[in-house]
C-alpha cells in the first residue's frame, strides 16, 4: 500500500535508459532558464527604492543613477557570461570551471557561495511570489509563511521529486505571460506619462540633496541591494548542453536576448516608479502599486500580479535544477555525502531536492518570509561565484590560447574586477544587515567539504587491498568462532537457536542471567535433565540488571580470546502476530544488539522466531 | 558519564538483599497511609458547596445535611475496611481479595477502577496542592499547570524512582503539621463563632427552599461530589504487612484513629463554611478563604496553606506506592506487560512509576489542572472498588466461617449495598460531567487485560517443549546454512566478511547489485582475478534500487530451499571514528537488517568493521 501511494504521488520508477538528453529550441530554453533572472524585476528595483526613499533625506532623485549603474553592471556581466557559455560547452557552473583551472580552494569557495545562493533563491523567490499574491489579495495578510511553505513543500519539492522533465513544460507559459504583461505595463505607463498633464518626472521624484560621503554610502547600499536584480543571469551558461545545435551559439543568442529583455524591464520599471513617485509600503509590492496606478484594480492588474507570482515561484524552481546537480557533482568529487550523487527512482536527485527544500523552508520560517531581510544575505554569494567564474576563465583562455584569446581574457578579467568590486561593496554596505552570515557560512562549508573528502580518502585507504594482501589474508588461518547463546529458560526458542549454533561452530556457551538465585538453580537443574550437550553458565545479577552482565561477560571473552577468534552472539527475535504484541515483550534483544553491534570482533546474529498466534 | 549522572540523581543500584520488610510504628504508619484520606478535606467539602451555592437557588442550607450523609457513609466504609484489614493480613487491595473469592471478572473490574483511581488521585491531589499554593500567592495565577507538572515529574516521579524507603520519612512531618494546623483552625474558628456577636449560623447560610425532586437531584449530585472526601480510606488495609505486630490489631486501631480525625476535620470545616457563609471563588480555595476569615493573612494563614499544599502533594505519593505495586501484581498474573513486574536498580517498580507519572501528567495537561472537572471522574472508581472489596469479603467470611463470621459478613454486605448505591448515585448524577469516561475506560481496560493474558498464554503454549520433543528436535538433521554476502566492490571489508562466511558454512553466495552495467562488469572482472573461491552473482538494477533486489533474491532463495535449511545474510557494519562520519555512509545495512530480521528462517548477521581513522 505504501508503494502504491508512493507511485500515485511520485510516479512509477523510471528506467536508467529513460535518462536521455533533451535538446530545447531557443524559445523554450529562454523560458526555462530565464525565469530566475527576469523575475528579479519583481523585487530588484523595489530594493533600490526602499534604501533611498528614507524619510527626512532627499535621495529619491538618485534612484535613476543607481538603476543606471545596475544596467551597466548587467551589460558587463552579460558579456562575461557569454564567454562562459563559449568556454564551457559541457555546462557546469563556477565550481566546475574553477576546479579545472584555478584550483580546489576557489572552486570550493564558489561551491559554498552557490550553495547559499541556490537556497536563498528559493527562499527569496517564493517569499516574493507570495508578496505579489498578498498585494492583490490583502485578506491573505498574516498567512504569508503558511503559503510559502505550502508552495515550497506541496508544489516545488513535489514536482521535482517526480522529475525534472515533467516540470519543464510548466515553465513556458508563465514566463512569457509575465514578460508580456510587463511590456504592456511599461508601454501603457510610458504612454500615459508622455501624453498626460502631470510632468513626466515630477519634482519630488527628482529632488536630491547635495552629494556627500553619507549620500555615497547610501547609494552604494542601494546599489548592493539592487544587484539582486541580476541573480540568475548565469543560468543559461550552466545549461548549454540542453540547447539545440549549434549549442554555444544558441546559448549566447539566448543570453543576449534575455539580458536585453531584463534591461528593458528594469529601465521601464524604474522610469514608472519615478514618474508615479511610488513610495515603499507595508504588505504591497511596488510593482503592485505601479500596476494599480497604471491599470486601476481591473483584470489587467490581477493578470499581472498572478503572472508575477507564477514566474517568481518558477524562479525558485531553477534552484531545484541547479543545487541537486551541484551537490551530485560535489558528491562525486567526494566533498558531499555519496548518497547525494545517486539518482532516485524518478531519475531526479531526490536527496538533494529534499535537502534544498528543508533548508529553504528553514530560511523562510526563520525570517518569517521577509524578503528585505533575506535579500541582504543574497547578492554576495551570487557575485562571489561570478568573480570566481570570471577569474577561472582568464586562466582558461590563457591556457587554451585559441582565436581572440587575448580579447576574451581581457573581457573576463574586466568582469572579474568589476564583480569583485561589487562583492566588496556588498560586503561593506551590507555587513551588519546579514552579509556576515554568508561570510561565516562559506568558510564553515569549506571546512565541511574538506572534512568529508578527508574521511572518504581515509576510508578508501583502509578498505583498499592489493591482490597480494588479499591472498595472504585468505591463506591466514581462521580462528575459533565462540558462540554465546543467552538463555532465559529452556524453551523451543532455545532449541531453534541451539540447532543453528551447532551448525556453525563447536564452541558454544549457553549463558543464563538470573536476578533470583532460586530461579537460577531451577533453570540449571532443568538444563541438566535436558542435556543439550552444552554447558550452561549462570550469572547471578543481584542488582536485577540483565544486559550489563551479558556485556561484561562478552568483554571478558574478548580479552581472553586469540586475535583470530570471532565471538558470535545469537539473539532470538520474536516476530509477533499482532503489532501491539511487541509492547508486551521487553526490548532486551534490541538493546543487546545495539550495544554489541559496534564491538570489534563481536558478530551479532539474530535468529527469527515466529509466533503463530 | 551517563552512569555517573544517573547515580547522582537516582542513587546507587540496590542489591536484592536490601529489599527487606519494614515494620512501622502506628504513629509513623498513620502519617504514611493517611495523607491521601486526610488531605481530601482540602477539596471535599468545597465540592459540596460548589454544587449547592448556585446563584438563584436557595440550597446553601442543605450543605450541612449532605455533609452529615458523608459522615455516616464514612462510618460505614470505615467499619467495612476494618474487616478488610482483618481478612487480608497479607495486604493486597480489592483486586487481590476479589481474585481469591469472587473470581476473575470482578477482580479485573476492581483493577481497572483502581487504575483510574490511582491516576486520578495523583492528578487531583497535585492540582489541589497547587490551588492551595495559588490561593496564598495569587501572582502565581496562570502558572498552575507548569507548577503541577514540575511537582509531578521533578519531585514525585523522581523521589519514587530513587525508591520508596527514602520517601517514607518525608511523610511524617507534613501530615502532622497539616492535622495540627487544621485543628487550630477549627478550634479558633469555633471559639470565635461561639463567643462572637454574629449568629453562629447566619440566616443566609441556613436559607433553603422547599424540598422537591430538583432539590433532591442537586443534593445527590453534591453528595456524589462530596464522596471524594473519602478517597484513600482503604490505604491502611493495603499496607497491613508494614505494621508492627500484632499487625491486624495495629492497622485496625490506626484506621479508626484516621477516620476519627477525618470526621472531626470534615465536621469542623463544614461548620466554619456555614458560619462564615463562604461562597466559591475563582482561583481561591474555600479552605484559604476560611483561614483568612479566621486568622487574617498572618503567618498562621500561610502556615496552613503551605501545610495543605505539602499534604496534598504527599497524598499524590500514595498512588506511587499503590499503582506500581498493583501493576506488578497484574503483570505477575499475566494481565499487564511482564516488565511492569520487574524491580529496577533501586528496587522500585520503575516502569510503573514512569507510566503513572505520564498518565497523570496527561490528565493534568488535558484538564488544565482544573480540580472540579477531574473530580467528576474521580469518586466512581473509588466506590466501585469499595463495593467489589466488600462483596468479596462477604464470600470470604462465608468460606472461612471463623469466629463471628455471620456478623462480619453482615457488616460487609451492608457496606457493599451502601457503597454500591453510592456508585449508582455518582453514575447517574455525574454521568454527563465525566463519569461516562470511567464507565468507558473500565471495559476497555478489561479487554486489554484479557488480550494480554491471552497473548502470554498463547506464547507459553508455543514456547513450551516437553523433554521428548526436545530430544527428537535435537536428533533431527540440521539442513544447509546458505550464506549470502552482499558485495559492493572487493575491499578489505569483503575479505573479513568472507573469512567469517568460510568459517561457518560451505554454501556461500556473493551478491553484487549494480545500477550501472559497465561498473558491474568491472567488479565481476576484478572478482575473477582475485578469485576468492566463491561465485559472484551480479544483479543489474535499472531502477537504481539496491535494497529491493537483495530482498527479492533472498525471497527466491527461501522458496527454493529445503525446509531445514537456514539462510544467513552477512551485513558489514562500519564503526566510524567520529560520530558525524555516520552521516556520510548510506544506511543500506541498517535498512536491510530491519527488513530481513523478521523473515522466517532468515538469520541476519552483522560483521563489525572498525575504521581506524
Amino acid at each position: 500500500m505504501y508503494r502504491q501511494l508512493r507511485q500515485l504521488f511520485i510516479g512509477r520508477p523510471l528506467h536508467n535508459r529513460e535518462l536521455t538528453a533533451e535538446h530545447l529550441p531557443k524559445w523554450k530554453a529562454l523560458s526555462i532558464f530565464s525565469s530566475d533572472a527576469l523575475s528579479s524585476v519583481g523585487y530588484g528595483p523595489e530594493q533600490i527604492a526602499i534604501t533611498l526613499a528614507v524619510p527626512g533625506l532627499l535621495l529619491y532623485g538618485y534612484i535613476g543613477y543607481v538603476a543606471a549603474a545596475i544596467l551597466v553592471l548587467l551589460a558587463i556581466v552579460t558579456l562575461s557570461y557569454v564567454q562562459v557559455s563559449r568556454a564551457n560547452p559541457g555546462g557546469g557552473g563556477s565550481y566546475a570551471i574553477a576546479k579545472n583551472t584555478i584550483g580546489e580552494f576557489p572552486a570550493l569557495v564558489a561551491a559554498a557561495a552557490l550553495f547559499a545562493d541556490y537556497t536563498l533563491t528559493v527562499a527569496v523567490s517564493v517569499s516574493s511570489g507570495t508578496e505579489a499574491l498578498i498585494s492583490a489579495f490583502p485578506n491573505l495578510i498574516g498567512s504569508e509563511v503558511t503559503i510559502d511553505l505550502l508552495v515550497l513543500f506541496g508544489i516545488l519539492m513535489f514536482v521535482n521529486l517526480r522529475g525534472v522533465r515533467e516540470s519543464s513544460n510548466v515553465f513556458v507559459l508563465p514566463t512569457y505571460l509575465f514578460v508580456l504583461s510587463m511590456f504592456v505595463l511599461i508601454f501603457t505607463g510610458a504612454y500615459q506619462a508622455f501624453t498626460g498633464t502631470v510632468p513626466v518626472i515630477p519634482a519630488n521624484s527628482a529632488a536630491k540633496q547635495p552629494f556627500d560621503l553619507m549620500v555615497l554610502a547610501l547609494l552604494l547600499r542601494a546599489f548592493a541591494s539592487g544587484c539582486s536584480s541580476m541573480t540568475g543571469i548565469e543560468a543559461i551558461s550552466n545549461g548549454v548542453p540542453m540547447f539545440q545545435k549549434p549549442q554555444a551559439e544558441n546559448a549566447i543568442k539566448t543570453t543576449f536576448f534575455m539580458a536585453g529583455m531584463l534591461g528593458i524591464m528594469l529601465t521601464g520599471t524604474t522610469f514608472l516608479i519615478l514618474h508615479n513617485h511610488i513610495l515603499p509600503q507595508e504588505n504591497v509590492t511596488m510593482l503592485s502599486l505601479l500596476a494599480e496606478e497604471t491599470f486601476g484594480r481591473g483584470w489587467m492588474y490581477y493578470f499581472l500580479q498572478i503572472a508575477t507570482m507564477l514566474v517568481l515561484y518558477l524562479a525558485a524552481n531553477t534552484s531545484y535544477n541547479g543545487l541537486p546537480l551541484l551537490l551530485s557533482i560535489l558528491a562525486r568529487d567526494g566533498y558531499m555525502p555519496r548518497y547525494l550523487g545517486i539518482r532516485g527512482e524518478r531519475l531526479s536527485f531526490s536527496n538533494g531536492i529534499i535537502l534544498l527544500s528543508v533548508f529553504a523552508g528553514a530560511l523562510i520560517a526563520g525570517f518569517s518570509g521577509n524578503v528585505e531581510h533575506l535579500i541582504s544575505l543574497y547578492a554576495i554569494g551570487v557575485f562571489l561565484s561570478f568573480t570566481i567564474a570570471q577569474t577561472a576563465l582568464v586562466v582558461h583562455w590563457q591556457r587554451e590560447r585559441g582565436a581572440k584569446w587575448r580579447m576574451r581574457a581581457i573581457i573576463n578579467a574586466f568582469g572579474a574586477v568589476i564583480t569583485g568590486l561589487v562583492v566588496l561593496i556588498i560586503t561593506v554596505t551590507k555587513f551588519i544587515y546579514g552579509a556576515w552570515v554568508i561570510l561565516l557560512f562559506i568558510p564553515c562549508m569549506i571546512y565541511i567539504f574538506k572534512a568529508i573528502k578527508q574521511h572518504y580518502a581515509d576510508m578508501a585507504e583502509q578498505l583498499h587491498l592489493s591482490l597480494d594482501e588479499w591472498q595472504s589474508l585468505e591463506q591466514a588461518p581462521v580462528g575459533k568462532n565462540i558462540i554465546v547463546v543467552p538463555v532465559s529458560s529452556p524453551t523451543s526458542v532455545v532449541v531453534q537457536t541451539m540447532r543453528y549454533a551447532h551448525s556453525i561452530s563447536k564452541d558454544i556457551i549457553a549463558l543464563h542471567v538470573t536476578t533470583d538465585k532460586e530461579l537460577g538453580r531451577k533453570v540449571e537443574e532443568k538444563w541438566k535433565v535436558w542435556d543439550p550437550g552444552v554447558q550452561l553458565k549462570t550469572i547471578y545479577s543481584p542488582y536485577r540488571l540483565v544486559i550489563s552482565p551479558i556485556i561484561h561477560f562478552i568483554e571478558k571473552l574478548r580479552k581472553n580470546k586469540a586475535p583470530d577468534d570471532f565471538i558470535t552472539i545469537l539473539i532470538p527475535e520474536f516476530e509477533t502476530k499482532k503489532w501491539w504484541h511487541r509492547f508486551l515483550h521487553n526490548q532486551t534483544g534490541w538493546i543487546l544488539r545495539t550495544l554489541l553491534i559496534l564491538k570489534e570482533d563481536v558478530v551479532v546474529t539474530t535468529i527469527p522466531y515466529h509466533l503463530k498466534k
